[in-house]
């Protein structure tokens, strides 16, 4: 098999679950206890949180969640509830929806356009900003086309219009995977264990320090209050491991997946497959379209060659066409042959020459120019 | 070791970790992907909802959460919205702090008074509900004494009074432990898998069918739409595993377990421990006292012989006194010397009389009756 929908979630990494696998049978202690065990259960949280926050700068804290989605929610139900919030067209769903809420709940919500690759046009972004604006969600990475918005400018531009808004990006895409540092014009940023070689169940949301949360889930005050239920440890354990791991080896992987994607590219086809993604998005991410073909047929015929790819984000699979993608502008016929192909560090050139290979011949069977 | 604290989590057990371990990392595929291996992933969700399901009557259904804390909360803020909302002075923080939120956002709350061994007072409780009652929660186990409320008793005499009440109860501490089923009157029930031998991370809400529930956490439309996130696909396996487990023995470990707590009450020296828990008391849980001291001290006593025991709720471990038991009627000196012993199947009676035996032992010592 040959593993190219990483985006949508991502092989476990083998040393993360076997370094944390005693936090599974045997200290299976509940954190809150007041006994050793549960003391130490506790400090490997707050260990897993360190490791989490040392590459971030010195005012961001961490809270652990169920997911980046729950991060999402736990940021913008928190903060964005007077004045107008704006978000993008292209976000995904965990922020998208949630600003549909806020809608149906009377708030003024306020979406930017996206351009061709699904990165936020700034300009229309920032004339949305005003000053009743409180809240601003934008992706980092956008999880279809991988565009990413660059969010440190972004969040600047946009404090200096106002400078009380909050600011929160979703991260999932880009945390552990993009070189870049978070600024302090960021206040909060959703990450997911599942997206960088951890288990699905867990995520985090990063905060600025002196930013006062409110909690979206009540309870037992796990998390210094701010996330009630018992911690996942074993989740928060494998969590942190993998993004040691994927941190240590960020700008070397990050090299590397982009030749992957170049590699692919310059055996693409593109006389009969369309590229979405453009120079500025994160090379882990290549959105295509044969365009006239459907989208899912592609995939399943990949299939039969053992070759694992995506259509649009698998997060939202019940509308026959991606809503970003339409937000980006594209017609029927480019959204009914999307497909997108999402690498990791652990592809190999082989693998990546051989899903090109079959995904050019996939293309031209089904437009009748190669024979079945 | 000797682990009595199994109210606030259990040993996973190692057969569901070992039949689920394939989903953590072979089958690690996100289950809304639309490829083999996304489908197969799912389909192992919807067999552990089946498994969840499967000793319900068939008028309930299943939505997967990240914990019980996150099934009361999602529970509790999508019904109660209007009029006035009813729990009892006696509930975990899960469902306590919900209601202190729903007060501090205006809505009426009203607290149902506690007996002796924290079960309900239904007469109180019936008195606050009238015709402009819309919710009412009650917690099926009280996690501290261990107190059975008869929640379906309690939902129909509710319901009988005013029929519009929707009747949510915290079973955190009573599914896969006491033998029952859940009557119709019964709407929503929430459970946690990490109490019954699966992991930390997931547990379920259990909703009526016809019952329109309100997402709380929204975006790709996970779980039919009720909760969004990539799901937690091995702990939701694990869960079903150990809960099929746990359900197979159900009767006979109530008996054993019963047998355990009685041993213990037989050799308990009861001139010096208060027995806080009644006759009407889960047998997994046994809340004590030995007044005049204080319960942390006896609780690090016990662990120098290895045996675990709890002092309270683990998770509320803020306040030196605990919340429930001062509900319960009981004064300071009382509350000091609270500590909690709570049982598994997996315990032995061996386990149980060197237990029992040592905490005479602790307290004879610290009361100064026995030479230390």
């Amino acid at each position: 098999m040959i593993y190219l929908d990483n985006a949508a979630t991502t092989k476990p990494l083998f040393n993360a679950v076997k370094q944390s696998e005693k936090y599974l049978l045997c200290e299976y202690f509940n954190p809150s206890a007041k006994y050793k065990q549960g003391i130490e259960t506790k400090k490997s949280i707050e260990n897993a949180r360190q490791i989490i926050l040392k590459d971030l700068p010195p005012y961001f804290d961490v809270v652990f969640t169920s997911c980046g989605t729950e991060s999402d929610n736990t940021a913008i139900f928190s903060f964005a509830k007077r004045g107008n919030v704006i978000t993008t067209s292209g976000e995904h769903s965990a922020v998208y929806e949630c600003f549909n809420q806020l809608k149906m709940r009377g708030i003024e919500v306020r979406f930017a356009k996206v351009l061709k690759d699904g990165r936020v046009d700034k300009e229309h972004l920032l004339s949305l900003v005003d000053d009743k604006t409180t809240f601003v969600s934008i992706v980092h990475v956008n999880n279809e086309t991988g565009g990413i918005n660059d969010v440190n400018d972004l969040s600047t531009a946009i404090k200096r219009k106002n400078p009380s808004v909050i600011f929160h990006s979703d991260g999932v895409q880009a945390f552990g995977k993009l070189p870049f540092s978070l600024s302090e014009s960021v206040d909060l940023y959703s990450v997911s264990a599942h997206k960088i070689g951890g288990l699905k169940g867990v995520g985090a949301l990063i905060k600025k320090k002196k930013l006062t949360l409110a909690p979206y889930i009540f309870g037992g005050g796990q998390e210094n209050g701010l996330r009630s239920g018992t911690e996942n440890v074993f989740g928060i354990n494998v969590f942190a491991v993998a993004y040691n791991e994927k941190q240590a080896n960020l700008r070397n992987d990050y090299e590397y997946v982009l030749s992957l994607k170049e590699l692919f590219l310059s055996k693409l086809d593109k006389d009969v497959i369309k590229v979405i993604s453009s120079e500025f998005c994160s090379p882990y991410i290549l959105s295509l379209s044969a365009e006239g073909l459907r989208g899912e047929v592609i995939m399943h015929m990949m299939e039969e060659y053992g070759v694992i790819i995506g259509t649009g984000s698998a997060c939202s699979s019940k509308n026959p066409h991606s809503r970003i993608l339409k937000e980006c502008g594209y017609g029927a016929k480019t959204l009914d042959g999307a497909i997108r192909i999402s690498f990791s560090a652990l592809n190999t050139k082989e693998e990546v020459e051989f899903a090109v290979e079959k995904l050019n011949e996939c293309v031209k069977k089904l437009k009748g120019i190669m024979k079945k």
